[in-house]
């Protein structure tokens, strides 16, 4: 778990504080991992607490991150550094924490990123990490994972080590989200609960987490009762139980359907989920429909036939990918998942996302 | 917050896989400090993992925890080994987990464990230690705090280094808990939760943990549908989640109350916050309503007239440390509480217990 978590609106003003007795010495730098959406944004920028060589690299989340980018930011950081960083802080969704921790690991593991891909396979601890999320749903900042796309698959470095050793959950930096992407990184969050809840993993740790964040996510997407400032709050700690939740159970049927997409078509995860849960109401009733009101009343609208042109061979990528995260299957219908899901079955499904 | 913990029944079996990678050397113990209650229950105490000079020490709790009888263990720890201890591991209920942490930190800190009474007094990082609770409630597993009684007063070592480095949820643990005593410890997790809730400290992050335990306390002590193991299971997850809501907020009137009981007449924790929580509808109606109804049902019967034959001087040392306890007063009632809690309300309500 994530030892050091500050709550509060406006937290972000403390980030000074919370680096200076980290930093080794005046070599070490920090180096800020942003979303590059940021970048002209000097109500965010000017409070980026800059001292010696600390350094932004701005980052665009516009694609899922690669093993490739994390080996060249790797890279980067060593090449442009007397030494190894005071701590790498991560400041955006999903994509720029998982980028964060991915790249605090591999400062201080040999090798490539996609060596690490799967559970338990890092031997060094990482380098001092700070997740401070700026969107809410995804759950990155409290998982013990970091999902990357590698060369022959979409998965996870999963290892204690990954973990930041501080959060700051500062709701004001959601402030300006735009609404689609509101919605989709809040469905994640949804999507996970329902998935580890109804799953066969579950336990009454993962439960109590996960019945948390749902009730929260209704509360944000169906209620008409809270202000903006309250929605960002409760997202966030949504997105922060819903993630707890996943950490000692699993997802299920639409995050192992979405990295099948993700990893063909490069579709968000955000967006991924919803295009995919929108279609498993045989395997998650209830929650789709739940989703499905949510999405109306947010004037919503999927994007249709994505897979409407594809190619066998591209079915059989996606259905690789998707086959292969057996843990995610397994939690969702059990050991014997093999007998209802075929290639046959996922094909049918994906035909008609 | 903890950076590890283990959920499950049966989960106390993986302690040895737990400490090995811990211990420091051969001359470096683990010391297990253990309610008495398990003195001869080898179904517990035969699966704790002795090797080289680890040593159970068992420890009543009978009585509150105390800063004397903390630098007494450390003495006593620091005497009969050769090296300092590579952990401390606490076995028990509130004052076996709160002793561990307390240890733990002296063992680190020069002087006396009552010159860390307080707020972030602590220099030294602790001693690696380990919570394993037998009885769920409390929170102190998740806390920040090692509630003491001390020559002058009963107050927390409250300190980054006060929570554990690992805990242990087995919930079989609980499975011979009396009845009493079950509900005295449940019951200060939900007093945790109402006065959390209620408080004007209160944040959405506090609020989500605190909704939760409160749900889970409800759950066990008024529905009539929960399997003995289900209960333990909840119960200890719900004392996890009011820890945490405590944690980022403050408790409240019954808090202050039951320490100057405590402090002056040795009342266990547990059933003096439920001793003060009984009188106070005009602080917490719908809380004290609840807690009435779980009463009954429970078939608990609480001592009465405990304060009937104290003198004049004995009611000002309990309302003393009740008011000095000021964080608490000014949690339930707001920055202008001296304004209504004044020396005669308070024994006024004292005198009814």
């Amino acid at each position: 778990m994530v030892p050091r978590v500050i709550f509060g609106r406006g937290s972000f003003n403390q980030l000074s504080d919370i680096l200076a007795p980290k930093r080794l010495n005046i070599n070490a730098p920090f180096i800020f991992l942003v979303d590059d959406v940021f970048k002209s944004n000097s109500w965010l920028t000017s409070r980026i607490p800059l001292s010696y060589d600390d350094k932004i690299i701005y980052i665009s989340a516009a694609e899922e991150p690669k093993t490739s980018q994390v080996d060249d930011l790797v890279e980067e950081i060593i090449l442009s550094n007397k030494e190894r960083p005071s701590g790498i802080i991560g400041i955006g969704g999903g994509t720029l924490l998982d980028l964060a921790k991915a790249v605090s690991i591999m400062l201080t593991n040999e090798g490539e990123a996609k060596d690490y891909q799967g559970w338990d396979l890092v031997k060094n601890k990482a380098i001092y990490h700070v997740g401070i999320p700026t969107i809410s749903g995804t759950g990155a900042e409290v998982s013990r994972t970091t999902v990357l796309t590698g060369p022959t698959r979409k998965l996870g470095i999963n290892s204690d080590y990954t973990p930041f050793d501080q959060v700051v959950l500062d709701s004001e930096l959601l402030k300006d989200v735009p609404n689609d992407q509101w919605f989709y990184t809040g469905m994640d969050c949804f999507i996970h609960c329902v998935e580890s809840l109804q799953g066969t993993y579950i336990n009454t740790f993962s439960q109590s987490y996960g019945e948390m964040a749902l009730s929260l996510c209704k509360e944000v997407f169906l209620e008409d009762n809270l202000t903006s400032k309250e929605s960002q709050e409760k997202l966030m700690m949504a997105s922060w139980h819903g993630g707890m939740s996943i950490v000692y159970s699993q997802v299920g049927v639409a995050h192992a359907m979405s990295y099948g997409l993700s990893y063909l078509l490069g579709t968000k995860h955000g967006i991924g989920n919803c295009i995919v849960f929108d279609h498993l109401e045989e395997f998650y009733p209830e929650g789709v429909k739940l989703f499905k009101q949510m999405k109306s009343k947010h004037n919503v609208v999927l994007p249709q036939g994505i897979c409407s042109k594809l190619s066998d061979k591209e079915f059989d990528t996606m259905i690789d990918i998707a086959l292969d995260l057996e843990p995610l299957w397994e939690n969702a219908l059990g050991k014997n998942w093999k007998k209802t899901i075929t290639r046959k079955k996922l094909k049918s499904l994906y035909i008609k996302m």
